[in-house]
């Protein structure tokens, strides 16, 4: 069962998000577990090289967002971990593609050899569209509040996971800039797609799920694009300022490969001053969304400020 | 509008069904194009490569008979066609990626360059990424008879697209036994996942869209998965008896690369005569689901006459 984090402190305050950050971690793994076809069904491979990278660590940052929005509207935990890990199937998946040799040939992701290093290149794309349809699997398969809020939450997820403005076209935004000057409002497109559209998901299905209200789920998504860009610019600075073996892939990397970051884009300071604005700004539209947010907030101010 | 093909001939039965596919492909072809996202919508490059091997020919042989299922339970041509379509971009994205070098390394396919040919890896991998997004985010956007049959059609999609017994199944299997001796049964396990997974639903999900009773659903099935060895029996038949024109693919590859085949192990006269039984058993299976289905007897019969 989820407890309301705010049951065990006074006034609502949370005091150590790393703790709720575990817990929730543990229970998305517990319910991944679950979900995915275990290593023994036929063909084994497939199944152990999905899992294999699934459960490669990880902070399970979209499916604790969705928790959280979740919690916080209210809604049952059996609706809400099957549609919130399903969003960590649909990002495990579009790592183990970027990794691949044709895209950014990556041998290294938190600390493991990548999939297609680990089971070749055909299993590894396999193991891609594997996680990808069994997150729909999932979305279609599980309880929600009703069929419509079902058909609406899977629209949702399967919008974010597309092309325009969404994960995938992101990620061809990402390979046609590479090496090339960009502006930062292509740089934010870029993001905006790449990482924030799954995490504006995470946000949005979690209230969806809960029954927010029209007003309380805009809200929320402007939370949830706040918090998105904020994690983009502080994975920027991470990559500059982190160690390798604090971030569990190599580090420096971006600069490396000519990327467009917001480092390279307003320097270390103004990349940390844009990060903090993003968090307030995140801050504020959850606490329009609903009068009890704390977790919501805590989590803005962690992704910030994460080490990892 | 779709016209009952049995309106226009005489107690029900369909003389040109070379006709009947060409309509069907055609309408079938206006409601992708419709449902595609336009090659001017951001990124342009992947609605270009998505749009590339969707439109490259086929004989949407999975949508129709969807359609033509549909029609026999009398369902709605505007919550048919977006379901049917979804299929053809499942199909699409699968015959991308299997094409990839790291998995079968074609170059041609359908008589063009294969996608990665024409747009590279990484955009092709992305492409197929793409369509079998796009296809759930159809599934879950257009109308359907109920939420909950929405629901039933996204999940019997996703299951047949993936890992055991489905799509992707098939394919790891299709790899893991290349160059090696297979038995009957094991030929069998991988077609049935490989192609049988997705032509079994294709008429499923007509059926069910239309409104069928377990009863009709389950015999309707039993013609899906007759229908789908029927056409990969066929298909082996081809690669063997065809010209590389006729087929628009490099004919005689399968023996060239040593894929187990029904005419490795049967003979083309075996091969043969198995095909024809399985087109008997599905046209006896249909004619138990519903009392007028000469359309899908015509189909079946197409299955295993046909050139390409």
């Amino acid at each position: 069962m989820i407890q309301s984090p705010s049951k065990s402190k006074k006034s609502g305050s949370i005091v150590n998000i790393n703790e709720y950050f575990q817990q929730r971690a543990l229970q998305v793994d517990q319910w991944l577990d679950r979900l995915l076809p275990s290593e023994s069904e036929s063909p084994p491979i497939i199944h152990q090289a999905m899992r294999y990278s699934v459960f490669a660590g990880g902070k399970r940052l979209r499916p604790i967002l969705a928790i959280a929005t979740g919690e916080v509207f209210g809604a049952d935990e059996k609706q809400l971990l099957p549609a919130a890990c399903s969003l960590e199937m649909i990002h495990t998946y579009s790592l183990i593609h970027d990794d691949l040799p044709a895209m950014d040939n990556d041998d290294l992701r938190r600390g493991l050899p990548t999939c297609h290093v680990k089971f070749g290149e055909a299993m590894a794309i396999l193991a891609g569209d594997a996680l990808l349809t069994q997150a729909f699997l999932t979305l279609a398969s599980y309880e929600a509040p009703s069929s419509e809020t079902k058909a609406r939450v899977i629209s949702e997820v399967a919008r974010a996971s597309a092309t325009t403005g969404a994960l995938i076209g992101g990620q061809v935004l990402d390979i046609q800039f590479e090496g090339k000057p960009v502006t930062g409002a292509q740089l934010e497109e870029i993001h905006r797609a790449k990482t924030g559209a799954l995490i504006r998901c995470a946000v949005r299905i979690g209230a969806i799920i809960g029954g927010a209200s029209d007003d309380e789920l805009n809200s929320i998504t402007e939370y949830g694009e706040k918090a998105g860009l904020a994690f983009q610019v502080a994975d920027d600075l991470l990559d500059e300022t982190a160690t390798s073996e604090e971030l569990g892939k190599t580090a420096g990397k971006d600069v490396a490969s000519q990327k467009a970051t917001y480092t390279a884009l307003y320097g270390i300071e103004g990349a940390r001053q844009m990060a903090n604005r993003l968090c307030r700004e995140a801050i504020r539209a959850s606490r329009r969304a609903h009068r009890n947010t704390s977790i919501l907030d805590a989590i803005a101010r962690f992704i910030i400020e994460r080490r990892s």
